[in-house]
This record gives C-alpha cells, structure tokens and sequence, in this order.
C-alpha cells in the first residue's frame, strides 16, 4: 500500500479536526497512512505516528472538536529544515505528503515540492487550507473562517446590546478581533447588523489607514445619536500616532510576531480626548476556537475539502491545494477543486478586496451564506413607542 | 388598575429580558405598568414609559435578546436620591415597584423601603434577582450565572484544545472571568474537564489567598507533564506580590471600580520566572453576554422568576425578593419563593462556600443540572495509541 503522511500546521480553527477526519476517512482504506505530530517542528525531527484503528477511531471522534489533534505549532524553516523533512520522508518511504495549513503551509509544501522535484523523488505533496484569517488566495474562502466570523458577528450584536443597556455608565467599547494582515474577520463583525443604534459603528482594518481623528469624531457623533459606540479593531491595524505608524505586538514567538493590542490604544484616546468612558477588549483566542458557533456550511465544507484531497491523492496529484470554488447559482453552492500550490503561493496574504471595503453590504452578501442567519431575531433597541415619548 | 413600575439594573446578562418578560406578561392584564428607562438613573430622574401593547410586543421580541432592553446602568444613590425616587413613585400614582438586579439594587430596594414605611405609604417593594456573578444570598443561584459559567465551561475546554495543540509554540495561557468578589465563575471553567492534559490546571478564586510561588509551581509542573498549563483566574484575585496585596483595577467609573487586569500582571511572572512564551486573556463582556451559549435551564428559570413575581404582586407582597429554591429530589428541581428582602441584603456578597472550595468536584456535582451537558464529546487530547509510541 501507498505510504500518505499526513500533518496539522498553523493556528489551529474550529474544524480543522473535520478536515483531517475527511482526508482520514477516505485514504485509510486503501492507504498506509502515518501522521505528523506537532505540524512542521515534527516533521523535521521525525516524529511520526502510525495509523492504526485506534487511532483512526480517535480522530473520528475528534472530528468536531477545536485545537488541532495531531498537534499543530509555528516552526520558521530554513533550507536545512527543508533538505531534513525531505530525508525524513525518504526514511519512512513516504509516498505522499497531505499538510492542513494556512499561507506559511503552503510556502514550506512549495519548497519541499521544489526540493523533492530537484531530486526526481515520486513524492506527492498536496495542501489542504485552513485559517480563520482567510487570507489564503485561489480559493473563495477557507475552512475555518465562516465559523469564526460567526463568532464574532454574534459576538459583537450581543455585546452591542449590552453596551446599549449600560451607556449611562459606558459610552465606548473597542473590540479587536483576529485577522493578521486582513481584515476579512474585523469587517465580519457587521453581518447581523440591522439598526442603526447597533455596532459596530466603525470598523477599523490593515487595508485602510486609520485616521484617528476621523474615527474619535464618528465616535463622538455614534455617542451623540445614540449614547453609545461600538467600535471594531483588526489586530493588524496600523495607529497613525506621532511616532511612527506600525501594527502593535504582544510578543514575538520564533521570531514571528504576535498581534495584539492597538485597541488598548485606542481606549485612552478615546477617554483622554473626547472624555467618555471606554473600554477595550480582544476577543481572544476563542474566535478560532468556540465550538457553540461553529457554522454547519464550515463543517460541511472542512469535511470536503479532506475527502477530495483524498480522491486527489490516490489519483496521483502533486503540487495541489484543494479549494472552495463558489458557484455562479442563485442558491449558494460549491465546488472543491484542486489548484495549483505555486499560485496560491505567489498570490500571499489576499486582502479583503477594494469593491468589499468599498461597500461592506456586498461583503455581507457575499459572506452570509457560509455563516448563516442569526437564530434569534434582534428588534430595534429602543421601541417606537419609547422614542414617541422622548420626541 | 393598580400601577406597577418596573426597571432592570445593574450589569445585563444573557437573560434578564426573559425575567422581564415573565413579569410583563404575569401582570399586563390585570396592572397598568410603567417601565423606567435606564434602572435607577431613570428612576431617580422620572424617566417612565406607559405600558401599551406597542412596548409589550416589543418587550417580548426582546426576550431571548442580550443586555437590558429598559436600559440598566450602574448609579450611586445617597439619601437624597431615596427621597427623590419616593417622590417620583408618589408622582405617578404608583402601587408597587419591581426592579431586576443585583446585591446594589437589593441595597436600593431595602432604602426605598424603609422611607416608604417610615412615611406609612402602601407602596409594595420587589426585588427579582439576577447577575452572573451568582453572589446573591438567600437564593440557590440567580438568573444569568448558569449562562455565564456555561460559556466559561465551553471556552476554557475549546482553548484548552487549541492551546494544547500550539504547546511547542506558546505553552501558557491565563484567561481571566467575571465573578466581582467570588469564585463562582471562575470555578465553573473546570465543569467539562474530563482529562488531566485539559485545563484548567489551575483556578485562583478571591475567596483563597493565591501564593504566586504555588502557581508558578504548578504551572510549571503541568507544562512538564503536559506540555502546556492553561490558568483561570477571577478579577477579583490579590495578587501577593511585594507591594500590599490588593484587587487590580482597570477603571473607576461613578466610584465603582472596574475589575480587570490580574492576568496581565501574572503574564511576566510566567515568562520572567518560568522562561515560558505566556499569553493573558479577559474573556470579557461576552461572559454575560452571549446568545450562542444560554443555558436553557437558566432561559427557564428565569421567565419563571418573573411571572412568579407578577403573581405575588398581585397578592399584595412587599419587602421580598423572587429566589431559586432547589428541591430535595433526585432529579433537579427548584421552587421559586419569595424571600425577605431584609435577609438578601443582610447576607451580603455570597461567597463560594468553603465545602465548594475544598472539593470542586462537589461544586461541579451542584453547578451541572443549571448548566448542562458539553453537547460535543472531547476524547483525550492524545490517543492512546501515540501515548504508546512515545514510551
């Protein structure tokens, strides 16, 4: 049988388990397959597990919980670290190599595919997306993201009404959200959106320089109107201050620096200058994580895009991401077809396009469906009866 | 038509407007009702809104709907306000007044009480209980706890995958709760572990002196044995460091102090002292605020504490508050019953019970049947069969 190595890579989503289920499920009958613990950091130093039944049953029963089962990590390669997942491979005669990743995955499956052509070795390498940020090119989106996006469109209706509640005692709240480079997830926050006292007021993400004056003066007229502002922050903003513009970290881990905390400096602005009470918060680790509001299209999805990786591999591909082609249909709908590892390589980080940030109602149109309706019905925060009184 | 005032005060919850709508609807035939905007600010400053059938349809749309739909708020009375708001409620001809709060609306209640007899005027007081924080006395629990521990339950499970799966990149996470002076919610994060690996490895809660040694011990200890150590922490935790012990405060707003940022203090510790990469996390306003994650017990038992109010209104009853009264039976069960007034807010602050404390397992017993099963079923974070490998 046909050796298939198979690994997690990157942060970990809400249904990276149910891609890894998909692409478990439709190889083990007819593949030897061998699993990669803790993404790259373990291929380099070959720590490979063996498939056996147990351990087939135990990723089923993994398939709809978060984190990453077979253990992911952030692993910076050098050329050294790419020659030795090579040998390693070699070692363990390894006939293919399936990663579940996001950009960095699939430019360390690039150059192993470079390396493993350079060597004329019959090795197959295939990526599989995954990332919340959803900053991956070639595919209409990944595995992943709708389910964080949901997270966060809830999230930010539900904390919008608390705000509204609380305004005599709280005007300002700034939530930052994930999304490295991108601000896919930030933009998100105003999919379930129906009334103007609702946030987000503003929404600040990387792709467009944030003025601060501008966003202190749509704040002062969203207290102005409606006692309140909600505003939205992508990790990966750029805060035009004095010193020089540049995104704020929280640490660097293996030299990759973590995002983190420009909605902490927002918040004395916002205190300092327009003197109303804020408060900031990151919506933390959970956005990739929840399990109570994963979006059942991501599920479905996920679970596709590991069994047609399946179908590729026994068919011979190499140099492949399975990706998520939306169909031109009325209902929505999708095709998982395989495209090429270079282009989406060479593509990078894809930012939310120009015609989205333009008018972030089409964007909403675009993304409603892989995160479905909100399930409980917000009515307008204040009743018509209650302004009748005040007018 | 006896005239019934209601207002909702203190910090929202996930429930509170189905508390609300309980007592509109118990008392809407048979009452007029008066609603006041914004809890006691309104009250004081005579902010009412006649009930119609506009504002009850509205109050009902509302009732699965987050945060305070009358407005709530946080607002330090002395005695001239309790003269005012007396005032007020003589203005409109009121028969009786019902607010939904906390420990400081019970205190506000009590005052408003006290005038109210000292003048000999037949004005029935009521208080129906809620907060997350769950420290209301003289009640099993209150409305909106079993949905805030809920969410915490599910997060720390969901990052404590996500964190176990990303252990060779970031070994550490400190998420703070809500919880004010208790540990009741922090405590309620253990509810799903089934697996040691999982977290929390550790859970400091106000009511215990937390020895920073003691958890840098146990941290590290849990990273040797497991790779990673996720740690819960309440807001309200002293941290013993060499400065006097006292709570951290992220803002003091009307002379109320905001809880928050105990974490971020242990955050250095961690990586100063133990070398590991550490990251602190406040899960935040969405603790109270979630619709994804409401406990339907509690979504119950809160429309239940409404309309037994509403009956016991009718009644003539006055100087008491609606409470949880968990039955004797094998299978949960709860009475609602009213309880004096005078004895919640003699009681204070409920506390984590010490029996709680010692064996968080008996509170896990107890905390259960409000909260409910974890629907997705986690396996072990390693599968038996790579544990095998590894030795």
């Amino acid at each position: 049988m046909r050796k298939i190595v198979i690994g997690q890579a990157g942060g970990p989503t809400a249904v990276i388990n149910t891609t890894l289920y998909g692409l478990t499920y439709g190889l083990y009958r007819d593949c030897a397959l061998t699993f990669i613990e803790d993404g790259f950091d373990g291929l380099v130093r070959g720590r490979f597990v063996e498939g056996t039944d147990e351990v087939y049953s135990w990723i089923e029963e993994n398939k709809n919980v978060p984190g990453a089962c077979l253990g992911s990590g952030r692993f910076p390669m050098d050329d050294r670290h790419i020659k030795k997942i090579v040998d390693n491979l070699k070692d363990i005669g390894a006939d293919a190599l399936a990663i579940i990743g996001g950009n960095g995955t699939m430019q360390a499956l690039r150059k192993i595919e470079n390396k493993v052509k350079k060597e004329g070795l019959p090795l197959q390498i295939i990526g599989l997306p995954k990332t919340v940020d959803n900053d991956l090119g070639v595919t209409d989106h990944s595995p992943g993201f709708a389910s964080a996006a949901k997270y966060i469109a809830n999230a930010t209706l539900d904390m919008s009404r608390d705000l509204y509640s609380m305004k005599n005692f709280e005007q300002v709240r700034i939530l930052e959200t994930m999304g490295r480079n991108t601000g896919w997830l930030a933009a998100a926050s105003g999919l379930y959106r129906k009334h103007e006292e609702d946030g987000p007021h503003f929404i600040a993400i990387p792709e467009k320089k944030l003025i601060v004056t501008e966003l202190l003066e749509t704040i002062d007229n969203a207290v102005e109107k409606y006692g309140c502002a909600l505003v939205i922050v992508s990790e990966g903003v750029e805060l035009d201050l004095d010193r020089e513009a540049n995104q704020i970290t929280r640490n660097v881990v293996h030299g990759r620096p973590i995002l983190g905390g420009v909605s902490s400096e927002i918040e004395p602005l916002v205190q300092n200058e327009l003197g109303l009470v804020a408060r900031s918060e990151l919506l933390g680790i959970n956005q990739r994580s929840a399990s109570m509001s994963v979006s059942s299209i991501d599920r479905d999805e996920a679970y596709r895009i590991g069994t047609s990786a399946a179908g590729w591999i026994k068919q011979g591909a190499t140099g492949v991401m399975a990706s998520i082609q939306r169909k031109e249909t009325i209902d929505y709908d999708v095709d998982i077809k395989h495209v090429s590892l270079n282009e989406v390589v060479d593509e990078g980080e894809r930012k939310l396009p120009h015609h989205f940030i333009r008018d972030f109602n089409a964007y909403y149109e675009w993304l409603a469906p892989l995160v479905g309706e909100n399930t409980t019905s917000y009515p307008s925060p204040t009743s018509r009866s209650i302004n009748h009184d005040k007018k």
